[in-house]
């Protein structure tokens, strides 16, 4: 960890962050709108593929686990209601499969299987326009596919059970399922912006970076809290493909607040993280110190 | 882990701990009580922005996880009593939020995201007193409005369910309940003074140091064993934000229990960590040692 | 961590791997077929024994788990069906312990402890072929050991139970069990090839490989997944040797289910990895970077 | 980690440990039965203190959250039966401990929190005797307290809920229970061996190891499979001091298998590591190598 990067600060357990000007580490550039030299390279397209294969084991095992809960714990099936692995087991299944994915697909395509994660890093000038477009497409593409696995499998279970798709609960507003996206992606791509932040290697000698692990708790996470309300989507990718192979009108009406809430709250998590933890304003206007 | 500093002791898997006269690490001095060069720093505000938020973040997710799993296991609502994350997913949901906020805070702010944690930290002398204060004020704040939010989304149930307020159960007296927080908030303070002991990377090559995973455990273990009992407060900010957004009697007549308890539990850690185990005291007498 | 290594990319975020032709890493060469050396080292014959051991520490952990799970919620001895480890801990105890063991064994054996990853890292050219054979042999061994120390245990509750074996759930075809097996077990193996790749330690400086957890957690994962189907195997050895001790014929009759399903799933995870994420095929015909 | 050590030989992901006779480590030279050494040390003294304390801390949480569930699932009281945070809970509450103490502890003072664990390494010659008899009177005294606490805090629960002592279960007979503390306390003692095992720092550069984690995990997977048995002992410092503040007869009458279980299983763990893995009897005799 950190090789290449020269540990200038020392830092105790409780004390601030160092100073921005002191640059003991370096940013990469912002990457090109259009880089027409990854077109060119095997590379890129292997990270477009890692992209669609990593979404569609994602919804494969995450979707299973929802259906296959629902028929374990179905009153008209069974007498044992305790049976399945519980909504936190689908919790635990959709945060630790993004552990895997992205410890997986880390080094191949930077480890995104979610719209609003490709957006957010998009925003920061991680990656280029035209990654961020393919990348987009191979995760919808990815998910309808592993959806589509699922409903292969066990096709009646799978309509009756709500493929997985997601839904506004009853008794909650459109305004409410929308905060709960927005609020919930940010927490996923902040904790994504911190786990990745050049400037983290550099400066926090006595915190480890083993980034998948932290990821994937967020999604964990997101999921304890608004399973109750939208069945969680917060990566537009997933609530797409349950929407196509589930292909009910329910489904479709919400369909807008999962690719709007995901969005925002990518969008909100960047600025967070570029303009008030990195000041990207404020050193762009001279900082206090500059002054001092 | 640990390019700074030198690591002159080699450490079996069992035997005991290095001698504290083999200065082989560096202390980095003690914070001054009040440190006016911090004020003039962006990065000094910015840790307590991050702290606002962070603190914000971790009631949303809690307490939107409590009020939804009561919200699915209410007899009166539904048929199913299994539903929901049940008091396992609450415990997971507090320790997996402390985690990834510690995670994604170390770097900028220290990652306190709890008044008791600031308040030992400082009697460790690792931040000012100024910093202290506006932490504590932040962390509150942020807890305000992290259970506003819950609030706005779904008043009925907020309501409903308790709020997410830390309250005494029936059939546990005050007495009880202090303790219970004296000794939950001393397993959290000792695991976060153990994790960033600057001696620690010298002296334990081969323990490498993921210093939020065993912080947000703590706080998870504390769950599994005094939900029963208080709710589990161990973070004053926690109890008082909730106390300040739900306002019922019963909240705030046990709010003093979560704030003594917690800082009475941060005070016994930071003593056995410095006086006993760092050896302060011994040291300052003349050890064992230096009289041989 | 990759101390042997020369870390020649800064990656980014986001941004996709490095091109393969720019070796930065050494792969090793790939295993004899035969090889008449390792036969006159001890560390082979020890490495055959971690497997034995290993694989009987498993079996005997995980269905002495199952079996107690389902004595504690039979609704004939028990009031309370609440009771047990549930289906979650089910699924934790098949992945906490390929975590353990892989972590205590990778140093002697490898930590395959599943004859399906033994193949892919033959079909990888990791492993020599004499090496894989005897490994799956003392895999299969210690599986029937270790379900024999259960049945040993608790011979009533054994049979009654099912005995751990995995047998297809009514209302599923033979496809979609051998479905599920192949994709379950690609996932595992997919993981596996992903956490010991010589390239991801010279690539990935920002993803420390702490490659037991997410081993462990794909085979969570699977579980919580595919238990409802075919019980989940994607481990011969674990099936076999249930097979063996419970002697049903059911489980016979499903038995080469589970052989052929986790054995193309490993021969598919390995094609992934070698032709699509490593490019030998690209390569071999020379790439679109060398036309350049 | 590793930085004391050579790291002479290159391991891919399937292949089979390295030499013994190839010397890239160095073994600490065994512990002397009495170091009248350390007994002038303040480390010494410091470590049996942490022993004490941590002890303390492992049987408070854990006893608290066995009898919080109990209450929380008794049919007497509530009507919800499936409250509480189940047994997964309590498999979590002593896994988890484990792992943050050990974390905590491990520099001070090398983190047993256990007289098999102790007695294991006393065997391996990782500590001394005097300091191996002084752990486990510390341990004992800890786990008393421990306890103590609980009961202080809720007498009459603590003694409706059978008190977190070890008893074994109806149904079973004294062979199982025998075996199944064995067993268990060697998957925990191989674990301990593996992770610290100064050898592996220097052989599996890929496997990095952070120690505590998967020594929590084998305690945690442990009591999954065998609390249906006795509750789980596999440390008789934990089954000692519930049984001494429980104090009633059947957890005395079955105390003896939870001292000899565990040690008879730390004794096979320390024989298999020294004499199989690290091959100490080959060495000794000679090897196939050394005539070749």
């Amino acid at each position: 960890m950190g090789k290449d990067v020269e540990v200038a600060e020392q830092q105790g357990g409780g004390g601030g962050g160092g100073e921005f000007s002191a640059k003991d580490y370096h940013d990469s550039p912002p990457a090109p709108l259009i880089d027409f030299d990854e077109l060119g390279k095997w590379s890129f397209y292997r990270a477009v593929i890692a992209e669609f294969i990593a979404t569609l084991l994602f919804l494969y095992v995450t979707v299973l686990t929802v259906i296959g809960y629902k028929s374990q714990t179905d009153p008209t099936l069974n007498t044992d209601q305790c049976g399945g692995v519980g909504i936190l087991g689908i919790a635990w299944a959709f945060g630790g499969m993004i552990f895997i994915l992205v410890y997986c697909t880390a080094g191949i395509s930077g480890g995104h299987i979610n719209p609003a994660v490709t957006f957010g890093l998009f925003l920061g000038r991680k990656v280029s326009l035209i990654r961020a477009l393919l990348y987009m497409v191979a995760q919808c593409l990815g998910a309808i596919c592993g959806c589509g696995f699922v409903k292969a499998f066990q096709k009646s279970y799978y309509n009756r059970y709500g493929g997985g798709a997601n839904e506004l609960a009853d008794g909650y507003n459109k305004g409410t399922g929308l905060g709960a996206e927005i609020i919930g992606t940010f927490v996923l791509v902040y904790t994504v912006f911190s786990a990745t932040d050049p400037k983290r290697s550099a400066r926090d000698s006595h915190v480890p970076v083993l980034a998948p692990l932290p990821i994937g708790f967020a999604v964990f996470m997101v999921h304890l809290a608004t399973i109750p309300i939208t069945g969680t989507g917060i990566n537009p990718a997933r609530s797409f493909g349950a929407a196509v192979i589930y292909n009910k009108e329910k489904a479709w009406d919400d369909q807008w607040i999962l690719w709007v809430g995901p969005f925002i709250g990518a969008f909100v998590a960047a600025f967070y993280h570029q303009y008030i933890l990195r000041a990207a304003a404020i050193k762009a206007l001279g900082s206090f110190r500059s002054n001092a």
